[in-house]
């Protein structure tokens, strides 16, 4: 029996899988914060071009996915799904273990699978460059990637902070051809008010959103482009879950739990949404989102209207929420300190499909220690997440049990964050109760 | 046509080729430098297991690959080979360019092919810990990684100056278990000797070399592992051409010229090995070794008798060599600065088998760039060298020429030296001709 199950290029899926008709009550509506009403298409096309508006609302079950996509996404999938033996040895399981391998991409996650789309619908609407915002560098280096395969400027806002003590992915981006700026910056004219108010500020997320969409809404033959949370970036993600479904035909097995890490829901979405309608079907599977608890949204937020960013300058969006003003602790997961997730994976988790749990960073780190030891590759933290998950599931389980992760990406980038876990460095954060509950209190009021 | 021509497990070659008895002329042997004589197993017992000293020597054909190294391999192999259709299009070539992938395995490069394979021996003689020296951490984290898939220890010299500016690989290598000591270091008689002369010395390979060797000696559970130059290395390499070769002859494809980078000669000598009886049988395959201007071993070295070590304390190899104390100047593709090269590649150099050509390292680092951004992925430094010779082979190349190189690592623990590139602050070095001259002088005198 191989390790690992490999399709061609010929079987690579045809069409993205869109859930939102299957769904069994409609999504809530995202909406305009002035009007608390629907936000329509118009209200989106000045920071996003019209064929990813209307993806974003399609009420087609399969979208199908253009050539020119297929060829770039060619050059590293179908990525292939892998059994994790040595690990289900080391851990004395009785179940089977698989993981989709989304590290092999070019920037090592999964984000490409949406950055190489958005940026081709992009180009195809006459769009000249894109510009979006990067913490740790992931989504940004993506972003570079998908716009150099199609021609595309790429002008990034990397948090500060993160521009200057991470400058690898940075780097990566810049080999792409980006553009990066460090956030808060001179180039917009939220980033000079920010400075003015503090000259050393070290950025935020949401400040680096704020100038990207300003530069967005100001340029015509520019747009804005998001890596995770809309239901367009979850869409093209789901070529994650049908090459896993293929794969798993192809071996005969069936899923009895699927599993995968939780920060704006785009890797997780991807990967089991094609197995939604079976769930609703009744096959028994068990869909398993991981968090952390320093950052529990899932576990102990509250489903609610909420903008997506601090800066309240997104619609609200319908999700399990701390807060938009909770600032998560500093844990090395960064891909996972986002203070809402994607609305559709909240609407599943509320209809009860999905379930979630949350784990402390240490005790993900020690089992992508185990995991790097067992299987070779390095995990990223955020992965990490999710293969702590696995093991618990797999602990004390029957016979025979299937367990599949996304394994989203490879921690090359995070070594310094392993380096703090072997020195004792790495530091658990108990679920901060009071700063949420506060955060909580300033939701916008709406039911 | 795929991009991706993929072997299944079961397709992976179930021996190592060995060249050595197909050779149009016997190999000079290795010499013990005391009594001038062919170096005896017995003389290297102390340092390699039996069985790695057997595989050195062998006058067969094809070695059997251990059904347990094979599940190891099965982690990451059998590797991809890729057509670069992007990086066709962009040069404007009528040449087919394909590349076998060999950064795919967990520690990035080819290495791991050797370390897994001496890892398993050294395990089944009873060894309980290996030995090594690294300069940036290429090899040693490969063999950290080999140590840890069979249990054993794993003690790691790094080069001082890398353990304190390049930290990534030796985070890597102490993920997968190993210990790693600065080099010079207090652990060993020529540590303490270096360190008493010059107590700020940063170490060097050569040094590192003596300490590694120095604990193996002196300990019965230890023995010594060296990542290229030997026979035995290059051997277990062969798995690399042996698998392309496949991979080819499935689309039907026959290489007219193949490429590789050349540091001690381990990569390419894998991958080419296993054409060479095509070559010797009358097929027209031009073999291009690729080697920086700034240590022009193959393209201005003697043929000569040599040290393999700056300490003179190896046994003498026949090679091409810019003599033992040549230090070439600090060019990024760090796996490239040998003085030397492997006997056997050397040997079908000196027979006309083998081709040579040098480049300069900001001409390398301009195509590796031109490659990561239309193949999306980022090369090695290394790997760069061989990009530029295809390109240049590529360049009004016939309708229809098969150019097939070896992809030996990606670069994404090089991007300080992108950084350098892009900052405009990378040096090219001309040919150091009075410094080899210099050292060539040194030569020992055997015919």
């Amino acid at each position: 029996m191989e390790n690992k199950i490999i399709l061609s290029e010929k079987e690579m899926p045809q069409a993205w899988y869109n859930v939102l008709p299957d769904l069994p009550k409609p999504l809530p509506p995202v909406l305009n914060p002035a009007t608390k009403k629907p936000v329509t298409p118009e209200d989106l096309l000045p920071i996003f071009p019209m064929s990813l508006i209307q993806q974003e609302f399609s009420p087609e079950r399969w979208i199908e996915i253009p050539d020119d996509i297929r060829k770039v996404y060619a050059l590293y999938r179908p990525t292939p799904l892998r059994r994790a033996r040595n690990l289900e040895k080391a851990i004395g399981t009785k179940a089977r273990i698989y993981f989709k391998d989304e590290s092999v991409s070019p920037p090592g996650s999964h984000k490409p699978n949406t950055a190489i789309a958005q940026a081709y619908y992009n180009k195809i609407e006459g769009v000249k460059r894109l510009t979006t915002e990067t913490g740790a560098g992931q989504w940004g280096s993506a972003l570079a990637f998908g716009c150099k395969m199609f021609g595309l400027e790429c002008l990034i806002f990397m948090v500060k902070i993160s521009y200057q003590q991470k400058p690898y992915r940075r780097l990566l981006a810049q080999t792409w051809g980006a553009t990066m700026y460090p956030s808060p910056s001179d180039k917009t004219e939220f980033g000079r008010k920010v400075l003015a108010e503090d000259p050393d500020c070290l950025g935020s997320l949401g400040i680096a959103i704020s100038e990207a969409i300003e530069v967005a809404a100001k340029n015509e033959d520019t747009k804005y482009s998001l890596g995770s949370v809309l239901n367009h970036v979850l869409l093209h993600q789901t070529i994650v879950g049908l090459e896993t479904k293929k794969q798993l035909e192809i071996i005969g097995e069936e899923p009895d739990v699927l599993v995968g890490c939780v920060g704006g829901g785009s890797n997780f979405g991807g990967f089991f949404l094609p197995f939604v309608p079976d769930k609703l079907k009744g096959k028994n599977i068990k869909i398993l989102a991981v968090e952390p608890t320093a950052c529990p949204t899932l576990t102990k937020g509250l489903y609610k209207y909420d903008f997506g960013d601090t800066a309240c300058t997104t619609p609200l969006l319908k999700m399990f929420t701390l807060g938009h003003d909770f600032i998560p602790p500093g844990i090395h997961a960064g891909g996972l300190r986002y203070h809402g997730d994607a609305p559709l994976l909240c609407h599943l988790v509320n209809l009860g499909i999905v379930e979630a749990e949350a784990f402390h960073q240490t005790e993900c780190f020690e089992s992508a220690i185990l995991f790097a030891q067992t299987e070779g590759f390095l995990p990223a933290p955020e992965t990490a997440h999710a293969i702590r998950g696995v093991i618990k599931e797999a602990e004390n389980a029957p016979e025979g049990k299937v367990i599949v992760y996304n394994h989203s990406g490879h921690g090359l980038f995070d070594l310094s964050a392993y380096e703090a876990y072997f020195k004792g460095n790495l530091k658990d954060y108990e679920y901060p109760e009071e700063k949420i509950k506060e955060s909580l209190e300033k939701l916008p009021d709406i039911e």
